[in-house]
């Protein structure tokens, strides 16, 4: 298997989760601890710690001390991975169809 | 967990497997059999109709009769599923670094 396949199947094993989905949530637009990531979501720091670790492998987050804490934040690269997978994997004749749809139901309102 | 958080789990977990991503690829564009499907991939009848069944519990094929033969094709409603993910995710502020780092590129050149 190659790096990006690989790649792939740690970005969708990461995201079939809906507590690390929940994650990536909360630290998409604010560095965010551990506790505070727990407190949150209701979640014990353990498991959060656990979640962590695996949206960290999958390179979905980052982490960073600042000061005395450790601080988690999204990974845009990361994401980028499983985004980049649909947008390359999108039928082309599918996208077609919805444009003739599109222009179909467009038409009729003339 | 809600419907769509459980149709996210059994996409993604889908997803995070090599052969099933090569699976879709081949009945993206065309109907195949297992056969088809197993011959292509150098896989067993067996493993093919086991991924297929992973495919089709996430949504992500369909599978119809066709005569005496039996035909799958991607399900882009499925599809539909796990690129609304990171349409929705995708950090507003992220894509909007994105933009301000081309446009400096671009500025460059001039």
């Amino acid at each position: 298997m190659d790096d990006s396949a690989a790649a792939l199947d740690r970005t969708f094993h990461a995201l079939a989760d809906p507590n690390r989905r929940a994650i990536l949530a909360l630290v998409r637009n604010q560095r965010c601890a551990v506790g505070e990531i727990a407190t949150s979501l209701g979640l014990s720091q353990q498991i959060v710690s656990h979640h962590l670790k695996v949206l960290r492998a999958a390179g979905l987050v980052t982490g960073a001390r600042s000061g005395t804490r450790h601080l988690f934040a999204v990974r845009v690269e990361g994401l980028a991975v499983g985004k980049g997978f649909f947008d390359d994997f999108w039928p082309e004749r599918l996208s077609a169809l919805k444009r003739a749809v599109e222009s179909s139901v467009g038409g009729g309102r003339d």
